[in-house]
């Protein structure tokens, strides 16, 4: 590089992630104007106007959680417990359980509460290096309360140093005020809550629930078609209890991720390869719920179809937030390797927000977000259960210690 | 109570765990000479020279991790990813793999090297609340290392705010020196190692590994003879992976606990509830190896035998530093519910220690070891996968913060 660069890190071990981990031991790294203007050996660093000795430590690029629904109003703890005692789900909905008490407790949550109940849920995932975090809404399942989610989404990214991907999620389950009328919330959904919360940018990409209990092959078409005519990037909620169909559906509308995918089969898997569609894997909801089949990851794995993992963190199915924990999971569960896991919780996760070409490697060019990490080698951060070894992370360039308030 | 308390917690909600969670909302608790000293409503609150508004978080005892080889040197992530990655146990057993890597690694340390690698361990469990922590030998197995992983255990405690009690497990596997000769190790070390260890102060209790793949029942009982001898009680590793009537043996010797489980027949539990022997459960272990045989829960609860949850952590097969985690995976794997998981963490954790008159309830008399935590009830604790809502913590009527550095 030619000119003087703002930041050097030294004295580091890279995981590049370019290439597998892509160690390059005893090296440095320089950004500029936030973003990795060098990568090389220590011995060739450039100048800079100021030096960070991270004494050995190893970096990897800031982690990416790419499948949340982290903004939401209460928790469903007592339901859990009451589980536990022996109540059925059917003791739990006549109580007014479920996704709906999520609903209701939502609904009534002004922007500020939703982002005071939030924020802590937030800075524990950024704690452990996270840089970048999808919000879905879909717990509002009403203009109003959708956009006040979408809009705490938005500010989760002023109060806290992360990068923050909205998406749509209207089509998560069809509220009490449509009772039976599944059709007609859709048609309210493509054509006046989805245009009108796009239109005051708050909505990266579209998502929906594909799944006997949720919304049909048909309707999550329809909603496809509404964010493909407002120009939307389309994810989809697929094969997560049984094969809907849902990842040759969203891979045919050249989805940016199926996520669940328990119940993939070949021709989902043949259909997302062919059409570059991440598969998005959340572990957590499976050990939460007490599933027993698993994504076919082998199968993935050989027709070459990026893998991400995410926490899916949600009060129902999946209340995690470390995304470290999601990464165990994908590998004592479901056998990924833990460079998968690592690849899957950075650049495959970048890919599935339609971010690889921002962020997810340590590649010049990039934006410098990073994280540094007390570890004797890589594999670390997928094995240790519980740990957090993050000592620092970077976001755009600008060093922090990992312990974030919030 | 008469006199002036030390420190008094107001507006704090109580799990005192005596009676299930024993709740008293809206509450008080005073702390006189490093004890319990008085407990009541709010209203009710006796003088104290100072006063802490605990802003309505709740407040239990502090936690009890009663099973863990947490201090050791090296980890075994190496082995994990070669697994991950095809490798047979054959592979790595051949190429110096196993519990003999950590073996080796630890007799090579001094007890600085055993603390610098063990304490960020101990640290991040006790930012979870963790007041009490039990910690094996069993790395060294001959005299030398294994005093020095006991001097290191005892060092634990006088660098950080923990209480830590000691377990000798030479039995833990056959050092190589005594290949083929397991009797002669066992007598080497009744008859030596054990009385040595016990003679310097370092023995809180002994435990063996009683397994096909460990000691036999007739070798354990011979280390039960020599712990008698020195007047220490017992506990055993019985029944993990196979029944050996190990938890019986170890209610025979009116053991504290019997640990893991998975095999546990009714002879067994009925020993255990006439001994007052408590069930330890780790769930970690079970997990990580992918077991898929579980405790008999409902037949221990049937029986009133005390169930603890414990991280087992160790390099091997549950590298956990997360007690919180345990509890989630007791109750999601196993069904436990969220409140005798809770106890299980506290007097039950304590009970298996034989530390249940000192500490493990919120009761008058009692050593004022607590944790404050931001949640909305009891059950929260063990429902929230990697959250760490600990707000602060007592150790013997010291308060602190929960971000403990090592
Ligand atoms: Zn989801
Ligand atoms: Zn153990």
């Amino acid at each position: 590089m030619s000119e003087v660069a703002d930041l050097l890190f030294t004295n580091v071990r890279l995981a590049t992630m370019v290439g597998g981990y892509g160690e390059i031991e005893d090296a440095a790294l320089a950004v500029r104007d936030g973003r990795i203007a060098w990568i090389g050996p220590r011995a060739a660093k450039p100048q800079a106007s100021s030096e960070y000795d991270c004494g050995g430590a190893w970096m990897t690029p800031g982690l990416v959680d790419c499948h949340t629904h982290i903004v939401h109003a209460g928790n469903r703890s007592n339901e859990w417990e009451a589980r536990l005692n022996g109540a059925t789900y059917e003791d739990i909905a006549r109580q007014g359980g479920g996704i709906m008490s999520t609903v209701r407790a939502t609904r009534e949550a002004d922007v500020d509460t939703l982002l005071a109940q939030s924020l802590p849920r937030v800075a524990r995932l950024l704690s452990e290096g996270v840089t970048t975090l999808e919000i879905k809404s879909g717990y509002g399942l009403e203009a109003g309360a959708e956009e006040r989610m979408l809009r705490a989404a938005r500010q989760v990214a002023g109060r806290l140093p992360v990068r923050v991907a909205t998406t749509f999620l209207g089509a998560h389950a069809l509220p009490p005020e449509f009772a039976g009328r599944p059709d007609d919330y859709v048609d309210a959904l493509c054509s006046e809550m989805l245009p009108q919360l796009a239109r005051h940018g708050l909505v990266d990409a579209v998502d929906a629930f594909c799944e006997r209990i949720g919304f049909t092959h048909a309707q999550a078409e329809r909603v496809f078609e509404a964010a493909r005519r407002l120009g939307l990037p389309v994810k989809l909620h697929a094969e997560q209890l049984s094969s809907q169909g849902g990842a040759a559906l969203v891979a045919r509308y050249g989805g940016l991720s199926a996520d669940h995918l328990e119940y993939l089969d070949q021709a989902g898997i043949d259909a997302m390869a062919a059409a570059g569609t991440v598969a998005v894997l959340l572990p957590g909801a499976y050990y939460f719920l007490r599933e027993s089949t698993p994504p076919p990851v082998a199968a993935l794995r050989e027709a070459g179809v990026p893998m991400a993992v995410a926490t899916d963190c949600n009060p129902g199915t999946s209340p995690m937030t470390s995304l470290l924990l999601a990464m165990n999971m994908a590998c004592t569960l479901w056998r990924l390797t833990p460079q998968e896991a690592l690849l899957g919780a950075t650049i495959h996760g970048a890919r599935a927000l339609g971010l690889h070409g921002q962020i997810g490697t340590l590649e010049v060019g990039k934006v410098a977000d990073m994280a540094l990490w007390d570890i004797a080698r890589p594999a670390d951060l997928a094995y240790a259960m519980g740990s957090n070894p993050c000592r620092a992370v970077v976001n755009g360039g600008i060093l922090r210690g990992a312990h974030i308030a919030a």
